[in-house]
């Protein structure tokens, strides 16, 4: 693609994301198409997009961008049980920005490396609008061992990784909100805060763990609470959580201590991309060892009820909280 | 997804998406991920985005703009010689407009069914921008037999399918151009032209003769000179077209012989959704039967040359045309 002829978009893509192409399947961009090897195996399809404004912020800088836009893909990858096998990329821009297309490019390549989720095609287009992100991710698993929403069983236990809540005090600090006044103190929090809602963990490295010990999965993406209403439902079960016992970081916890922000906010309040999921009671210590062994924390939280109502989250005196909602909605 | 507690962007899925999303693998879009089953084949991916006001006009009908999403697809896999197998669909939308979604998703659906290319998945986010549509659409080839761009060499015969042009001349009547003008006598022969920028007819019909026969291929969405320098350029090899053969609709054609249109621009204008392909001498008739077999008109329009210099368009008397640009270019 070195063809000066070449149009705007082919040398863009040649410059920048040619260069972090390096599968095989992906023909070094120059096709119109990929080739995705099953090995055998189900292919796990994924596809999540973000728009500026909305799921990040113009501020954001582009390399956290591109590993948002990844990882959020990752993210359901994880709770699926699938290994990461490729991703196709699909970006509008307004214009071709050389320094941001750099940084974003040079930031997905090591996220596709460090995750080993090649890229292995996409499409560049214009828009008069804000740009927007989308990602097509595929993963292997083994034939009819995609983790389902589906199957969570009364008695199973509810646990999740990681901490709940911080993505969503980040972006209120970036917008400028009342836990960037009430963190003012401490910028170590505020970053670590921000850090979250920027740059997502997925927890690719439970896998495998979740796969071979969990009877339902899904990815914490639009609020605790919210995403576990979307499982029940799926299930058809209800639940009980513990509300207490969902794990927070030390940041949250201060803020909690403090009356800063109430734990309905943390729950309800979406990016956090950690994994939910129910685990047999027979199968909790293997997956608890297992997780140990990947390096992720996982918390059980609560338990899967019989019934369809919906999932009742109790204070420490055994008490229902009144959640005003449940999870962020686009509309 | 009938609890009342789903999100706004959930029960528009179940309304909208949930009912033509009947492929197994689809899980009813309940879950955060879909399975494609690759049977033993390599899975094709390629992934192409509309943008309204770019790729299609804010005016245009609902319906028109689901096929135009996923037949832009459907053609990439014509061209690689793939069989549909299904796609997964971003949406980004200002706002859930019922009137514009229902008429969306019924076109959509009715083109996934005749195509045999089943709604797998998707994500649907709101955008403060244009509508932003990205389809990510897989197929399915026997190991190894994905056809490339970068296998035309020197003697092959260079064929395209339908008529070229057309969906320019429309975009331009849409537009209120010159050809509105030109074309004020004749409704039905704008109506087509028009049909032919909103509504492309991708040549999945000639897949697999395509495979069979073809040493080089990929579809003409930029414009066939732009594309054809394309494909030029991935095989190391150069070209020369006999510009008169070039097919073209008889609308085209009265307006060629007005001189309303230079061919340059038919040439160079975009939106065809073509198959532009190579075919080596001893397999060019049983191309042609098979072609002629599966319904779909090919014309032979030049030469693969040796060299790797711009391909060269060639007027009646063997003059070179001097085109001003060859292809649509979004930066």
């Amino acid at each position: 693609m070195a063809d000066k002829r070449a149009s705007g978009e082919d040398s863009l893509i040649a410059r920048y994301f040619k260069p972090i192409a390096t599968d095989p399947g992906a023909f070094g961009l120059v096709d119109d198409a990929a080739i995705l090897k099953a090995l055998g195996e189900d292919v796990v399809v994924t596809t999540d997009a973000i728009v500026e404004g909305v799921h990040y912020l113009a501020s954001d800088p582009p390399d956290t961008v591109a590993r948002k836009a990844l990882r959020t893909n990752l993210s359901d990858l994880a709770a699926k049980g699938a290994v990461p096998a490729g991703f196709v990329l699909t970006l509008a821009l307004r214009a071709a920005d050389d320094n941001w297309l750099e940084l974003f490019a040079r930031a997905l390549g090591e996220d596709a490396k460090s995750f080993a989720c090649p890229l292995l095609g996409g499409d560049t287009v214009s828009t008069p609008g804000p740009v927007t992100i989308s990602i097509t991710a595929f993963g292997r698993v083994p034939e009819g061992k995609m983790v389902r929403r589906t199957r969570a069983r009364p008695g199973d236990q509810i646990m999740v990784t990681g901490t709940i809540g911080d993505a969503a005090l980040g972006l209120d600090i970036l917008k400028n909100g009342p836990i960037a006044k009430a963190l003012a103190g401490d910028p170590r929090g505020s970053e670590m805060l921000i850090a979250r809602y920027r740059v997502p963990e997925p927890r690719n490295a439970l896998a495998a763990a979740v796969r071979d010990h969990a009877s339902a999965a899904m990815d914490v993406s639009d609020g605790l609470a919210g995403d576990l209403a979307k499982l029940c439902a799926a299930s058809g079960v209800s639940a009980v959580v513990d509300t207490p016992r969902i794990p927070v970081s030390a940041t949250a916890a201060s803020l909690l201590s403090r009356r800063a922000v109430g734990i309905e906010t943390l729950i309800a309040g979406g990016d956090d991309y950690e994994i939910l999921c129910t685990v047999p009671e027979g199968n909790a210590d293997a997956f608890t060892k297992a997780a140990r062994q990947a390096g992720v924390a996982v918390t059980a939280i609560g338990t899967i009820m019989a019934g369809e109502g919906p999932a009742r989250f109790l204070d420490g005196e055994g008490r229902e909280i009144a959640l005003p909602r449940l999870s962020y909605s686009h509309f």
